[in-house]
């Protein structure tokens, strides 16, 4: 079954038709980027509502539902696809649509209109399981990151603010392939790389500073993740101790990542061998996040969730200790999840690099 | 009143309290960028509830509203504050609140929560009207684009593609103070410059190609917006018609813009201009559109809307022809709304540019 034939099969329990508008799940099942459209998903086919300046390349492009050119009244031409389907019902994403987009449905469709979050819990169930052409484009973007940070060896010198190392990153990821940049591109250094959601600034990079860069690469709607620590000049000893504990800790999850595993038992590995260093205070965040058609979304590894990781989701896997007013350290790969163990989609070294 | 007062003024007649997740309005109405964060607004004060990683700089800087750490337990201490002002119901912004969190609200706040559109109806009237304080944002984020602009007429050239003109003008845009862009760059060349809403292709700019560009910058929130069209080497005798029926449209447009107009009537100044030279069909789009804290608001003006511009609203002035597969042209200003005119925001040059 092809992933909207997933969704047919599991609408009618929830209601006759469900009701797709946002721009990334409308994307992820028809396989078409747009600005508009609407996808009606009833369990016999799926019907693709959509305006002029699209149809063209929905037509040619997208082919597990049927397309329709979307009339000068949406809301009635709607109303009449779901009377030919013969729908009573009809449930919207609750993660996506907004009230008042719920109460215009309300008034105009004619249906009972659901608001209850079970379809959107089986669009987010469908989407974690990712296919072999989701993880390829997945990769495609990863090599496109990578490609980055190996120009940034270059580019990072004493004397750059962490904004230009930013600008410089993503505009060679940008000029390489990327159709966006994942979320925006985290560059720190020295002190503030205690700061693991800090902000590029004007900051100029001095002898002796770890430079931290987060970033990730979109091609054909699927995102990277990756993080790096470097150091420009030589690194004090606690430095490097603490790199290698988020070394080995990042290591140690990764080889004993596997599918069927919770959450909550993943996160543990990393901050075990954080925390056994004495260092489980300055780890303040989760180990990690699904990635695909957004940067987040599930499975989550952190200590607060049970959550089952599957086999074919895709996981970063990010141990960081971040000391304040002084240093952080944060290492992020990311994986396939697979039956006895997992694919590393991070090619990238992750050894002490001294610039 | 500052921005929080006339909301909290207006929040009594729809619920006790008014509830703002959403980047954007909270950004509004804090005056702080953040990425978590929940206001609440009642008739009496508002609070802003935030987590550690913002709480420093919500108490440094938010002015209008009373800070209050986020607890562990959010919904709970939501709850308590709502009691403490006796509150019985709340609305949600209904265009920005999805129905999962009105879901949440109503299982966890102990109160009636709203799902009409009245309380994001008064937010949306008052980010209609700028203070000078935004629109003297406004316009330092247009200066940046009007720079960009400048560094793009030395730029362009026979050869390069719309991607590389896309980047470029970002890169300078990103690197000369706009802390984001208005929305992602439009750089189209030739027949590509007829698709109103086109993506930059690897399409290499030949000669006797319009080249349109439709950009902008944001500097602390808020957007500017601009379009050019300029000729690389000599345009046709219809290229320079075409243009200049534009530009006098455009002109026409803006020289007869004042307060208490409304949106039908002020499109209609351009579109009869483009009609009565039989290019009526190929002006495909509405006029113009707001411009504040997003890229598109309030007020419209469309053929369709019967809106009034009020004064000290923003509004663009852009229309087109575009003619399939031969060529398009759009002249963008944007500019502030006065009693008995308007303020042009937009300085660069009109005439036809030939590079």
């Amino acid at each position: 079954m092809n992933k909207l034939e997933r969704l047919q099969s599991r609408i009618g329990t929830i209601a006759d038709c469900g009701i797709i508008t946002d721009d990334v799940n409308r994307r992820y099942f028809t396989g078409m980027k747009s600005s508009a459209g609407i996808l009606l998903v009833f369990p016999e086919e799926s019907v693709f509502v959509i305006d002029f300046r699209y149809i063209e390349k929905a037509k040619k492009t997208v082919r597990d539902c049927r397309v329709v050119l979307e009339s000068s009244s949406p809301m009635e031409q709607i109303k009449e696809i779901l009377s030919t389907h013969n729908a009573k019902s009809a449930a919207v994403d609750s993660e996506t649509c907004t009230v008042s987009q719920l109460n215009m449905y309300r008034e105009k469709l004619g249906v009972d209109i659901s608001d209850s979050n079970e379809f959107a819990k089986a669009i987010r169930e469908i989407r974690l399981v990712k296919t072999q052409d989701e993880i390829n484009k997945i990769i495609s973007a990863q090599r496109i990151a990578e490609a980055g940070f190996e120009y940034m060896l270059d580019f990072i010198k004493v004397g750059k603010t962490e904004k230009e190392v930013r600008l410089a990153l993503d505009f060679y990821m940008l000029s390489h392939g990327a159709e966006a940049l994942s979320f925006d591109t985290i560059a720190l250094s020295g002190k503030n790389t205690s700061l693991p959601h800090g902000v590029p600034s004007d900051k100029v990079i001095e002898n002796g500073d770890f430079v931290l860069m987060d970033f990730g690469a979109v091609v054909d709607g699927y995102h990277s993740d990756m993080t790096r620590t470097v150091c420009v000049g030589r690194p004090t000893e606690e430095m490097e101790r603490v790199y290698n504990i988020v070394l080995r800790a990042q290591e140690a999850a990764l080889s004993q990542l596997k599918a069927g595993m919770s959450g909550y038992d993943f996160d543990k590995i990393a901050r075990d061998i954080i925390s056994a260093e004495g260092y489980g205070d300055n780890f303040g965040h989760s180990l990690g996040h699904g990635v695909g058609v957004e940067i987040h979304e599930n499975p989550v590894a952190s200590p607060t969730r049970k959550n089952i990781i599957p086999e074919n989701s895709v996981i970063t896997v990010e141990p960081g200790i971040y000391i304040e007013d002084k240093f952080g350290v944060r290492i992020e790969d990311f994986a396939v999840v697979k039956a006895d163990g997992c694919e590393d989609l991070t090619l990238a070294d992750k050894k002490l690099i001294i610039l």
